[in-house]
């Protein structure tokens, strides 16, 4: 394991391993390394545990994420129209970025969706889309410029053109269990913002069983960094820390995803998802600026239910690459299972991890990158938190593949759901708004 | 990246960094995982990692040197005779193992030094023999055990047979810096010793600029340590604490060092030099309990002086392989310089750590593993601690091979000496003595 010490790391993972502090040209040689690929990964793994267990303070965050933004292309900023970036930090059912895109592009302006490959209980936003006929989500920096000019949204795989540096590095994460750091999720997420060629940034920060941050105290500190780093990067940005505690919407797994969407976008969506999404339509419409007087939750709601969303939504899909009547019939798993209350009452807790793992086990997820995801599996909610249940109802049905594993997927989803005996009031969904402008 | 499960690190790595607890099955897990290859080098380094900044509390570092030590072949205890192990921690000019071999033999002990490649400033134990014509370290067991019946010592290197967990965790710390935690310095040391066969072991635990234990609270930390532990497998065990605030004699380089040995082991060494190895002798008879009285200090320096050890060495080293007149030439670099000092005075400082880097520059030893060794080169003190210098005098003559590097040497050396207007006390050699019997 000798190696030549132009390609060493063990300085820097020793300055960071004593609880020192890593300078910029550090930073910027360690990425140009991974980029050139110059480390040996067990070097480049001692470093990410050492800054995981460490710590990275402010301006060595600003220094990562800028380094890492450095790599790539960047998309031009246009200058007739605002283009607003959204991000969600994760969680059980979450698809809010198939209603977005339309629901702006409708309002005129752009946003950009890049997205990596999924990990966790179902597949991340491009996976959502692999099982539709056509779809194509890996392209050059010039077609998603294109595809945002004539629909308003565009929805693109982290490819070698952008940001490489931080899909190198978040593979070696997820390889070697360092996900979970603060500062390096920051970086991550604001590295490949900060190349599309932003007026401003929607963060949705999430909390709750299902979320990367358990509480609302966590994500506020993965919020609050979000919003620092990305000002030191004069990006206007908005956090919206939302609940996380039961799965958003009834529908885990990723072709009842996608129906579940299509009738958000013809106003017939379940109300947390959509009460999340006109929230969160009207923070971007507020980063951008555009609109005299904001429209209200309600206005927001009406242009949802109005029928002119769901039309621009198959038109950019179709530029996407999507065949025609593609989305006439979304494919499920043929076998299903009801899973019914043992008790009547109030739901008075539905665990989104749980419900996510559940989910994740039947195949619609993948823990770590590489392994497949199968697009027509999943669970589909009947109930949410504060619903009457009756003994003997249906809360969920099951769509799955084979019964291999399915006696510990029962387990899971019985012991997610809590029935009491007095009825629950409607939980909070949105925790909270803060701004860096 | 894709990982099959059942070689899947993140598991453990994810108990570690959250500070919880390894259990037995875990790290037996682990390192037979190692030894068979099966998991990713950047999987085993995160694990290292996050060991070494949480820690690892007695009964892990148990289970792992248990582990450790069931690889690999162990020499059988001897029936007839005592059989004492010896280590020591390492520093500048250490080489206590060429005498206190013979010397112990002379009083009718074996005693076995399995040694890895050194790292450090000058090579270890084994690269120190690496220039006498003939002598081969690389052993079956068989030869091991016949050495040592014949001979009474035996050096011999870690290889195939002998420790090969901790050889393939040893490499893998270096490469990924991972060395200094005090846990895995202890499972290093005892699942090697373990390995010999002992009735008991006697640890020299060093403290000081020029050791891997600053100071002497740090040395106890890993001294108790290694007591403890060692007690969990019934090894009579005794720690001795000694200095290395200057480095031990005048000698430091590889062949340097071999000739200041063979000087020692004819009555004439280092007096410090002579004082360790009389002490650390007495604590290993001690372990032993042959001798009806213990013998004092001068009788084993006696002993030394009396000319019966150096054919004991000599003999010892054809049984290594040594050709005949081995050691009648030892050589040295043709290159060399005087260095001088500044004023008049008295030896205040004569930093272990900044002569070894000097050394190390030099040529004669190796920051990490791989790198090559030059046995003739080295520094040559004249002075120690204590003593009374002349302006212009020399206090140190350099072997060097190229002047390259030669000013950054000078500069280092320059900065290594102190010297004081007072005469100044004899330092301490050793600083205490513990058992765990």
């Amino acid at each position: 394991m000798a190696m030549r010490s132009s390609e060493d790391l063990r300085p820097l993972i020793d300055k960071k391993k004593a609880g020192g502090k890593l300078d910029a040209k550090d930073i910027a040689t360690w990425v140009q390394g991974v980029v050139a690929g110059v480390y040996p990964d067990f070097q480049n793994a001692a470093l990410l545990m050492s800054i995981l267990l460490r710590g990275m303070d402010y301006s060595e965050t600003v220094a990562l994420t800028s380094e890492m933004a450095n790599h790539g292309s960047s998309l031009t900023r246009p200058k007739s129209m605002k283009r607003i970036g959204k991000h969600s930090t994760g969680g059980v059912g979450d698809k809010t970025s198939f209603i977005l895109g339309p629901l702006l592009a409708s309002y005129g302006l752009q946003v950009p969706f890049m997205s990596g490959r999924g990990l966790g209980h179902t597949g991340g936003t491009i996976d959502k889309l692999s099982d539709i006929p056509g779809v194509k989500t890996n392209m050059t920096p010039n077609r998603v410029e294109k595809v945002l000019d004539q629909q308003g949204f565009c929805i693109f795989e982290q490819n070698k053109y952008f940001a490489p540096a931080d899909a190198k590095i978040y593979a070696l994460r997820d390889a070697s269990s360092t996900v979970d750091s603060v500062p390096l999720i920051v970086s991550s997420i604001l590295s490949k913002k900060l190349q599309e060629g932003l007026h401003g940034l929607l963060l949705d920060v999430k909390f709750g069983s299902g979320a990367i941050m358990g509480s609302l105290d966590q994500a506020k500190r993965l919020g609050e960094l979000l919003l620092k780093v990305a000002g030191a990067f004069r990006l206007k940005t908005t956090v919206v820390y939302s609940t996380m505690e039961q799965p958003l919407g009834f529908a885990v797994g990723n072709n009842l995803e996608i129906q579940e969407c299509l009738a958000a976008l013809n106003g017939e969506g379940p109300r947390d998802l959509v009460q999340l999404c006109a929230r969160l339509a009207r923070e971007m419409l507020r980063l951008a600026g555009t609109t005299k007087s904001l429209p209200t939750l309600s206005e927001i709601n009406r242009q949802l239910a109005s029928g002119k969303v769901l039309p621009l939504f198959l038109a950019g899909m179709r530029s996407h690459g999507a065949q025609r009547h593609a989305f006439d019939k979304i494919k499920l798993a043929t076998k299903t299972l009801e899973i019914t209350s043992h008790k009547s009452g109030w739901v008075k807790a539905l665990d989104a991890r749980k419900v996510g793992e559940a989910s994740m086990i039947l195949g619609a997820g993948r823990k770590h990158l590489g392994g497949g995801i199968d697009p027509e599996v999943g669970v589909l909610l009947q109930l949410k938190l504060g619903d009457r249940v009756a003994k003997g109802q249906s809360w969920a049905r099951l769509f799955f593949r084979s019964s291999k594993n399915l006696s510990r997927v029962l387990t899971l989803l019985r012991s997610a759901i809590e029935v009491g005996n007095k009825s629950q009031k409607s939980p909070l969904i949105v925790a909270g708004v803060r701004q860096n402008f």
